[in-house]
């Protein structure tokens, strides 16, 4: 099928915002969320690491961390969805996707296992959702940090994953909050704003992949209520986790 | 991003096969697999069903019957993937996704629970995977059926059914195997090509949407080996679930 053959069928049967699509589209217009020079031509036995707290981590199995690329290994969320996605369409290139999310994970604890959850694993490409658990558990757990240390602690996290690794490609998905969700008060939506601010910042002072999914989820808070899109406000639903897998190709690859 | 810039960013970048994959484009030409005047434009409220045996079924949770469109409903395969993208891509349509899979199933025990897990739903659009068992069970649980049953029963069911709703759109995917897997002997290749060209002539007979996944994998092992799409040469790994939902996006909507 040629290109103007299939615009013709998709134009007319609406298949096309299957294949590109819409709220990922309104979200991240391409002059303001991706930087094209950044966009990632994969190359065979490459790397690619889930790096978070539970939104990544989704039920992936522990018995399976030594093999890539099983959907043990990756769980049931985003990372899945992306993972079979890129495996499924890159079946020549042998990548090898981990899955090194945990529940709970605030930034700081991320740098606690570092060595062994990241250097160790030499990714190519490196995905780190995270920051939720920094605000949140100051409400919740008694947590003490402020937006000042998870913005510090994130920046050298980088800073330092570039020294050991040169050559690596760095992506951080915005940590983000579904409005309405159950799980939310009042005082989210202003408080919680820096957070997203910092990781912004650093990805730019950084000069890394920022995708921007709190643009995504208030597009998708459009076409449907916030228990479409995530099961309290924090958790992605599995709907929520494929609008992250369509972002992150969208701004990677 | 307009439909030109779209096309100069993919181009660039290879994220073409990300949205348009090359192995199902390659197994579904435009000119033999799809009737373009078949595609289905999704409506509000619609109802989409998913028959089959343990591919379709795939770790569904049964207490989620009752509540479509959950990933409990869907289950881990092909069905979450193909759910996943059409809910996510369709958000103000509130469509309803059940799966009623059941590991095992020939196609005569899809027909003992027709009412109740097919016409009771009133389904829009009904997908049916049948037929791996009604030949495997010849060979491993004593199965008397034959291939000659096997195309009765299905042409009866699909007939039994569009006479009690009238108005919907049937989809078949075609039973396949993934020349390699273990599960399989030398006889699978020539002794289970019959039940494939059976389940093609009733889609055809009955002027149905085909799906065909025998040729969708055969493109697949050009690729990669058949551990990587299939567990065993009969039940797709998440990344030949992945492969199937793209297949039957392409042919369906």
């Amino acid at each position: 099928m040629n290109r103007r053959n299939f615009f013709k069928k998709t134009a007319a049967t609406g298949a096309a915002t299957l294949l590109i699509p819409e709220i990922v589209k309104a979200a991240m217009p391409e002059s303001s969320s991706t930087n094209e020079s950044q966009l990632h031509y994969l190359s065979k036995g490459e790397t690619i690491l889930f790096q978070g707290d539970s939104i990544t981590d989704w039920g992936r199995s522990r018995r399976d961390e030594p093999t890539p690329s099983t959907q043990g290994q990756l769980g049931g969320g985003y990372v899945l969805f992306t993972g079979a996605n890129i495996l499924a369409n890159n079946p020549e290139k042998e990548l090898k996707i981990y899955n090194r999310g945990i529940s709970g994970n605030k930034v700081f604890e991320l740098a606690d296992r570092w060595t062994k959850d990241c250097i160790e694993l030499k990714p190519d490409i490196l995905s780190i959702m995270i920051g939720v658990n920094d605000f949140w558990h100051t409400k919740t757990h008694n947590y003490t940090g402020t937006v000042e240390k998870y913005a510090t602690d994130l920046d050298k996290l980088i800073k330092d994953t570039k020294k050991q690794l040169p050559n690596i490609k760095i992506v951080i998905l915005e940590p983000f909050i579904v409005h309405g969700g159950s799980a939310l008060d009042d005082t989210w939506e202003n408080d919680f704003a820096p957070y997203r601010k910092a990781a912004k910042k650093v990805a730019l002072d950084n000069d890394l992949i920022f995708v921007p999914l709190q643009s995504v989820f208030n597009e998708a808070l459009k076409k449907a209520p916030a228990s479409y899109w995530s099961t309290d406000g924090v958790h992605p639903s599995f709907t929520g986790g494929q609008l992250i897998a369509q972002a992150w190709i969208k701004a990677v690859l």
